[in-house]
Order: C-alpha cells, then sequence, then structure tokens
C-alpha cells in the first residue's frame, strides 16, 4: 500500500502515532491511533445518525458537551466497532478516553473516541489498553506519526486516504489537512467512516460545528457505497490556531477557510468511494430539473443505492433504462416524456424517447468514473451522490466477514 | 426446467397457447403467450406504481377503464419490457392488443397486454404480430395450453411458478390457479414480475379489485430482491364463473375465496424469492414490537433490501450487526437496549446485549431459508418481509444483462 503522508501533523500544535496492539486479532497489523493537541483546542464533530449508535460515538459526544467543545485528544481503533455493546462496550469507550487524558496529561471529557470494526463484539481491552499506553510513548509533531495515526485507523482500505490545501491570504498562511479511514477490501462491514481533520487556522468555537456540518452535508453526505449507515460514522475537526490567522465570523477569511474545508472533504469523499468495496468503478449520478432540490437528492440517491445500476456499472453495461425506472421509483416527482438521460454527457434518452446505444455510449461505460446526468425537466431542483459499482469483490468481502 | 403443470387452463373456461417468435433474438425460446376466456369475464389487477410506466401497463389499465373490467384475453411477452418507448412503445402495445382481438373475435379494449424484459429497446412487432398470430391458432383449454403460456412468459426462471388451490364448499368446488414470472438468471433485469390468476368461481367484478389488492398487499408487496421496483409489474386475476359457484359479498364463501386467492399468489411470492437473481438461500425478516405496522415495515424492508445483509446471507455468515444497524437507520422509532434479535429462534442480541455466536446460530445461518425476528419492545406494530441473498451469481448475471 501506499504510504501515507501524514498530513494531519502537518497544521502546527499537533502530535500523533500510531500502532500495532492486537485488537485486529491474529495479524500484527497497525489498529490505534492517537492524535493530540498542544492545547485544548476548539473542536467541532458531526456524527452518524443512525439510532444504533456506537459506544464511542455517545461518549464523544457527551465529552463535547462537557468540555463546551475544547479538545485535547482523538482516541481511534480499527478492528472493533465497539457498537451493539450494551454498557460494557459503553464503559469500555469511557475507559479509552481517562487512560488517554491520564498519560498525556488531560481531563477525560477532553478526549474523545472513535472506533470502526466488526459490530456486536465486546472490545478486547487489554489490548486497547496497551496500544493506548504505547502510543501515548510514540507521540510525534511530524509527518510520521500523522502517517502512524492513519495506519492505525485504516482497516483495509487498499490506499490510504488523506487531503490537504493551504491557504494563502494577505501574506500569511494556513493549512486545512484531513484523513479518513474508508470502506475497503477485507473488513468493510459497515463503512464505518472515521474522518480526522486539523487546521492551523484560528478558529471560533462557536462558527465551528456550522462550518463543518455544511462542508460535510455538501460531501461525506454525498456519497454511498451500499446505502447502510454506519453505527460509528465520525468526522471531527481540531483548530490548533497556531497559524496566527485568525478566522473571523462571516469575513473572507472564513470563506476561504469554508472552500479549504469543503475541498478536503470532497476528496476524501471520493477516495472512500474509489476504494469503496472492491470497486472497478465510480459514478456521479446527477439530477437536474426536478421539482425541488429534496426531489433530486431523493432520486439520485435511489438510482446510486439500486444494486441493479451498480452491477451495470461493474459489468459496463449500458443498461440505462435501470436508472430512468429507479428513478421512477424514488418517489420524486417525474413525468416520462420530459425526461432525458446522458451518459458523460452523451444524451441516451431524449423526453421520454430511447436513443440507440452507440459505440461511443459503450465506450463512456468502461471509463473509471462515469458521469449520469438525469434532466427531470420539471423546475429547478438540482442534486448529485458518488457512488461505485457492485462486483464480485464486494460479494467476496462481504460474505466473508466475521466468520 | 422442471415442466409447468399449466394450472391457469384448469378452472373451466379458459385456454391459453405460448410460442417462439422471436422477440428474444438469436434464441429459439419462447417468447409469448395468450390467455383467452370464452366470454368477457370479471377481471381485476394490479399495475407497478413506479412512475415511469411500461407501454402495456398503461394501456392494460386503459382498456380495464373501457371495457369496464370485462377481459377476454390477455397477451403478454417476454424478452422486452417496452418500457421507455415512448409513443412508438404505446402504439406497439396497443397494436398487440388489437390484433389479439380481431383473431380471437373480441373487441380490442377487451384484451390486456403485459411485457417483460430489458427497458429502453422497440419491441420487435414483425416478431410479436406474428407470435400473436401463431399463438391464437394454438389455443388449448387442456393443460398443455397453460403450460406453454407460462413457458412464453418465463425468462430464464430456474423453474416455473404455479400455485393452486380447490375450494370445496357444501359439495362444490371451484378453483383459484396461478402462475408468475420471476426473476431469474440470464435476464433478470427489472425483476420485472407479471402474474396471472384465474379462477372459475363467480366472482361480482365490483369485489374482485378489492379482494385482489388485499392479498397482492400481503404477498408479492411483501418481498424483495433488490429493492428496485420494476415499470412493468402487473398481477391480472380473471373469474369465468364456470364452476357454478357463485361468490356473495361479504360472505362465507368470500372468505374462502380470498383465503385461496392469498395462499396462491404467497406460495408464488415466496418461489419468486427462492428463484431471486442466482439466490441460493432465502430469509424472512420479521419485526415485532414495533411502534406501528408502518414502522415495523419500513424496519423489515431497510433490513431485506441491505447489500451488507444479503451478502452476509450468501455467506451465512452470522454478522447480525448488519441487520440491528439497518434496522436503526431505517427511520423507525429504536431504542438499543429494548431490541432483540433471534436467528432462526436462536437468540444473539437481548435488549441491547450481545449473546456469543454459537455453534447452534452459525448452523442456522446455513438453513435454505433463515429467520431473522427482530424485536424492538417498544409496541405492537409488526411487519414481514421476504427476500433473498445476493451473491456472484447476482452480479454475474446483472454485469451481463443487455450487452
Amino acid at each position: 500500500m501506499k504510504r501515507p503522508t501524514g498530513v494531519i501533523t502537518h497544521p502546527a500544535g499537533f502530535s500523533a502515532s500510531g500502532v500495532s496492539c492486537g485488537i485486529k486479532t491474529g495479524r500484527d497489523l497497525p489498529d490505534l491511533g492517537l492524535l493530540v493537541a498542544e492545547e485544548p483546542v476548539p473542536a467541532a464533530a458531526v456524527f452518524t445518525t443512525n439510532k444504533v449508535c456506537a459506544a464511542p460515538v455517545l461518549v464523544s459526544r457527551e465529552h463535547l458537551r462537557t468540555s463546551r467543545g475544547y479538545i485535547r485528544a482523538v482516541v481511534a481503533n480499527s478492528g472493533n466497532a465497539n457498537a451493539c455493546t450494551g454498557k460494557q462496550g459503553l464503559a469500555d469507550a469511557r475507559r479509552m478516553t481517562q487512560l488517554t487524558a491520564e498519560l498525556i496529561g488531560a481531563q477525560p471529557h477532553e478526549v474523545l473516541v472513535a472506533s470502526t470494526g466488526v459490530i456486536g463484539r465486546p472490545m478486547p481491552m487489554k489490548a486497547a489498553e496497551a496500544g493506548i499506553r504505547k502510543a501515548s510513548e510514540k507521540l510525534s509533531s511530524d509527518y510520521r506519526g500523522g502517517a502512524a495515526f492513519l495506519r492505525g485507523i485504516l482497516t483495509t482500505d487498499r490506499f490510504p486516504k488523506e487531503a490537504e490545501r493551504s491557504v494563502h491570504v494577505a501574506g500569511r498562511t494556513f493549512l486545512v489537512s484531513g484523513v479518513v479511514k474508508g470502506a475497503a477490501m477485507i473488513a468493510p462491514g459497515m463503512a464505518t467512516m472515521l474522518s480526522f481533520v486539523t487546521t492551523d487556522a484560528g478558529l471560533e468555537r462557536r462558527r465551528m460545528q456550522g462550518l463543518l456540518s455544511a462542508a460535510v452535508g455538501r460531501t461525506f453526505n454525498r456519497i454511498t457505497v451500499d446505502g447502510h449507515m454506519s453505527t460509528n460514522d465520525t468526522c471531527v475537526l481540531l483548530a490548533s490556531g497556531r497559524s496566527g490567522v485568525k478566522v473571523t465570523a462571516e469575513g473572507r477569511m472564513e470563506r476561504k477557510f469554508a472552500r479549504a474545508l469543503e475541498e478536503v472533504l470532497l476528496e476524501l469523499a471520493l477516495a472512500i468511494v474509489r476504494d469503496g468495496e472492491g470497486a472497478v468503478r465510480t459514478a456521479e449520478i446527477r439530477v437536474r430539473g426536478a421539482r425541488s432540490d429534496a426531489d433530486a437528492e431523493r432520486a439520485a440517491r435511489a438510482v446510486a443505492g439500486s444494486p441493479l445500476v451498480k452491477t451495470a456499472l461493474f459489468g459496463a453495461d449500458p443498461n440505462w433504462g435501470r436508472i430512468v425506472s429507479m428513478a421512477g421509483a424514488s418517489g420524486c416527482a417525474f413525468t416520462e416524456d420530459k425526461t432525458s438521460l446522458r451518459i458523460n454527457s452523451l444524451v441516451i434518452y431524449r423526453n421520454g424517447k430511447p436513443l440507440p446505444v452507440t459505440k461511443d455510449i459503450e465506450n463512456a461505460m468502461r471509463s473509471d468514473h462515469v458521469v449520469f446526468d438525469l434532466s427531470l425537466g420539471l423546475g429547478r431542483g438540482a442534486s448529485g451522490v458518488y457512488t461505485c459499482d457492485l462486483g464480485h469483490n464486494y460479494v467476496r468481502l462481504n460474505a466473508e466477514y466475521t466468520t
């Protein structure tokens, strides 16, 4: 696998580490990481909206409230999601934050925790505690620390997913640097997405949640690999302020920061889709001309979630009827003779009439990234969703996950 | 393939035929069938609710209105869905009913039409017309006619799907006989479900729609193979009255008829799931204790539609966290510590606490039919959905459908 470049320790004020501690049983693979700020820094986070919510998500939410959003560290592990684990799971997640706090000299509520892996198995705490101790001794503020952290949270992603933007304004510079753990080859179970973003910009705590939620809404929330919402999704943003650049509310600098953040998250989101569940090909489902944006999103999500669409994508099969029919079943307003479909800008269905499948369209279906552009002709609503194909690797990986 | 027994011509008053006419190009396979009543008989039908609606569905709906529900014949074909085919498609579907009417001596609006196959290709009308002519010469009221009809509408179902009940009351007997074309191995594209039910019971036309809709709601509408609603779903009920048994409104006989109809449709529905998209295993997702029936159905459908659940079913992997987490993401009311899950009656998750995966549970996952019983502990709402696994055959079949 390509080596991570360790972006999250590029911004000043952060150190990180990653270790192998045996949470992933029987394999000496990295499975735990620590990300530590030099002092409590303003933080924001978004979490899964699944009503089955993993213990680390519950504990992190609680700690963000108790600390009023000032965070020292994140402890994250792969190999076990600590979800559906009842009271013991909660105690275990708390213990992970407590031990981390002790070792770095912080309060437990200044520590967030994130886990990914199989659901419904108790967290192997002996391994986790040993890992946290080891990781606390290896913290490093250079790129190696960031790289080790990322390795610690990957399960079997085929490549590390990092993105970074540096923003220059009026002779000054700050960094926005993010990593994500996607759904990958051997243990992709729940698409349990963990993402951590650091910046050395100086952000106002009260603005951060809005900025992060908006960016996530336009990036991570617009991808789907298999439509199965995780119990562990977590995206954390930490701002050290160490660049000296102050991002004030609603100013030009905030817009610059927001754009950089969105670009970083979009790059990470697309990397997840590219690495989704053994995928060979990605797609964007664009819907325009819908009665409303919500209608467009409903159609785009339905199409992106259809196994028939995804297997056709795998087989490079220009079976476009599957796309139109799924949009028609999505519940959005729909009139056949106003509907058109383009595949990589080539028209295949115009105002309810099919056109011949040309060689060009067959070739378009074979490209690495296919854009389906569905125009409903009913209004100005628009949306888009990114997804990947569903092929034999997906079946192989997911039929053999826990046993 | 097992030979059909030809049930739909068992009830008195019907004849049928099936032919190969070249709609399925390049293969000399049965692809058209005719089902004819001796005189106009009361009929009821339910159709897809997809807003992308195939031409034959539009024409059949129109004809049911024009004829006030008295129907002489159904012409059905496989190999081409005549969906997303614009005005030409409508003209073609009309022409199929018109030619059938001419040949059997009926009015065009007394003929229904149903098609299944690939979407977005013009109906090869030369072949279809030749097929209708040939089929009209081969009509037979014995079982051979019924068997040929069924062969004509199958695409590549691995086995014919027929069900029949005879009802005896007060020394008299009537039959309820149904066939269905499911989603199968080579051309399963849209799960375009066509089903035809004949009975020689005497039914009141005004009661038939309600009886059929209720039975479909409890049977066909409770299965999912891949969550992709067809543009062509059609289920037609025709009643010849030739048994001499009169089924009067809301009487004991009507309840008997309703039960027989539901049993026939359930048997057909389960056969579709068993033969779904290369499936090796079926499952029932039962949800109890929900806040409402609608909530229970929402959870059951979400679980049954999850590719992660379906690939685990394929691999006989007791990865039950996927089921609980999908229910949690479904939007139904949900409280983890009131939730329990059984697999073939063996408890694996009790009130939010995971239990060990035993050998018995591993064996249960390997059975041909697995019942997941999810209890939400919040109320009296209940529902259930039948589905099948998603394995390599599904991918293989659906990646190589049109090209």
